[in-house]
């Protein structure tokens, strides 16, 4: 049945099931690469389908400035305008418009915000937010929230309330205007690093009967262990037979401890980023391919791993790509990066449904060391 | 057997035929795409092995400054580093270093020049240049050559010259140092836009014993109906029953005059540079997918059209990508004009086979428009 969620197998509080959309099953734990614009950066449709991807992201602030929502409805839609017969979600915006935005003014009715390519000034509201999901068409779509910094508490609880003011409001004009049967909104839990809020956050928006919940306000400047410590006391609010999705995460080691706490669903920019950067993700850490080491290394970005990528090409050539400014680095890295979360993902729901998860995510962990700042940081896995 | 050039068919001047190489077979008239630092920009190999590549180009000035001709040799050739099994060709080198290093001084022996990325002092000689593409290990290697301004008659005589001395010592170093049953050379015809010119160059080159000649010097700013002309009274003097190659052009109609003027293999940057730009190619003329006109256009870049672009994706969308700057939007052009590019020569071998190559290219030069300042130039086909 449309937007139901089969939950399959548990183990501690890491889940495996499946999640029905209008555009198919998404097998959870699921990592949903992200399409800011209307296409993962490059790369191509059916190479996503290739890589086993399922569920993809959209940017709703991008694509609303441009090329507009009613322009991508009267196309058919996204699903028909990005070539994705697969499910998609879209957020809200209101991430977007605090972060990208040049100028922007909050109330409690909702944004006014100068947009970061025309320069004309505009407004988001919860209504207009869903209205404009709505043009979009993705199967999942988001209420719209304001995501605070995380640790300044007046700052956090205004935005709390706000947020659940907003969520009212979506659910309302989602009902009101949209097609419940097509179109999933999902609730989001907010309350920084601050557990009370979390708390009352996640029993405010549970009390609204919806298809799905996000946690909403993580990895947007707190530390590991706060995320996941945060993660672990709230997920378990949340109800059972219901997805949850963690915005905006996505690095191996964040699935990995997300999983561990009861996340199905994660998104994130960073393997396509990443790959732009000319760095690979592997099962051991980052590396960057612009290191002289990698020169005249024949080797592939991971050994052993199956993608086309590393199938077919060499360290050295990908550094040679790199350095040469080669678009075809930024395809190449990126297909590797998404193949390898894509794969964790799967190997995670394999592990979940064996009984072996705990173990599984210990290896993993054990083996991948974390980028810069975060070398120090191994945290307990807490499964 | 390799290197020898079966001609199959042929209708007035035009002819179709099979290059054999130690690669594969190139079935003629055959469009080589273009991959100067050792990748079709934005294309896979997996790609071109898909759209019917057969031949691919490489330059040797770029690869010799970067990665370096003895790091490509070391891991394994050209072939293996870029994951193309089929034919390559590289070029000499020559060009570039007229046309991109800072400073160049030309003997007669050799050219010193600054390279344009480090900007180290370099020399390239024939023997270099030949030893430099021993290392990468091409099917086809071309002889170092000095390409001229098309219309100077002093300059292009020396030049023709110089090419000529400079042939005889690429053949000698390639039968000292090379392996003639992996690597053919071919030799370059000068002459610029002056016929005596190259009918002395054509009779000179033809008399070196080489598994295939190529017409230099054109497209590099003389008009199109200078350069047809050039062409059709050059290509009857070169050697029935080898493979004619004319260097550095490919746009639709310079491929359709080509053919009818008896040139075998073609090469140019021009359908992927177009695409980069933001540009079609159809069989109807340029469009330009910046144009407002496609802001809401649901058909795809050519209507009937096979390639993986046009079969899944609307004008409004490559409209969208290319304003938004997505790497995806070089991708997706890259892929129609190389399809399109790919198909016509395709569809030309086909016509000589059955003897209505004459009425194909009228009707296809009858429907497709030249871009900007050739617009009035309709030149006959003379076939």
């Amino acid at each position: 049945m449309t937007f139901e969620f089969t939950l399959e197998a548990e183990q501690g509080q890491a889940r495996a099931g499946i999640f029905h959309t209008p555009h198919g099953p998404v097998h959870t734990p699921v990592f949903a690469p992200v399409g800011t614009q209307a296409t993962v950066k490059a790369v191509e449709p059916r190479e996503l389908t290739e890589l086993g991807a399922s569920l993809l992201l959209a940017n709703t602030y991008h694509l609303h400035l441009r090329p507009g929502d009613e322009l991508i409805r009267d196309l058919g839609g996204l699903h028909q305008f990005m070539a994705w017969d697969g499910p998609i979600l879209t957020d809200s915006g209101g991430f977007q418009v605090f972060s990208l935005a040049e100028l922007n003014k909050i109330d409690s009715d909702g944004v006014t915000f100068r947009d970061h390519l025309g320069g004309s000034l505009r407004r988001l509201t919860p209504e207009s937010s869903i209205q404009i999901q709505h043009h979009l068409g993705a199967d999942v779509i988001m209420a719209f929230d304001q995501c605070p910094v995380p640790d300044d508490r007046g700052v956090v609880e205004a935005a709390v309330e706000r947020t659940h003011r907003w969520l009212i409001r979506s659910a309302e004009e989602h009902a009101r205007s949209g097609d419940v049967s097509r179109q999933a909104l999902f609730g989001i839990v907010q309350g920084g690093i601050f557990m009370d809020l979390r708390a009352a956050s996640a029993r405010f928006v549970s009390d609204v009967d919806l298809p799905g919940y996000a946690v909403g306000g993580l990895a947007v400047g707190e530390t590991k262990a706060q995320m996941y410590t945060t993660l672990e006391q709230t997920t378990p609010l949340l109800p059972r037979h219901k997805p949850r999705y963690l915005m905006g995460v996505g690095s191996p080691e964040d699935l990995v401890h997300g999983v561990a706490r009861g996340v199905d669903i994660f998104d994130c920019v960073l393997p396509t980023r990443v790959a732009r950067n000319g760095a690979a993700l592997t099962r051991q850490g980052r590396i960057n391919m612009r290191n002289q080491q990698y020169a005249a290394d024949p080797s592939p970005l991971e050994p052993g791993c199956t993608c086309y990528t590393c199938t077919h090409f060499s360290r050295a050539y990908i550094r040679h790509l790199v350095r040469s400014s080669e678009i075809l680095a930024h395809q190449l890295l990126s297909l590797h990066n998404l193949h390898l979360l894509l794969t964790l993902m799967r190997e995670m729901r394999a592990a979940i449904f064996s009984g072996t998860f705990a173990d599984y995510a210990a290896a993993f962990l054990e083996g991948y060391s974390l980028p810069g700042p975060h070398k120090s940081a191994k945290i307990p896995l807490n499964v």
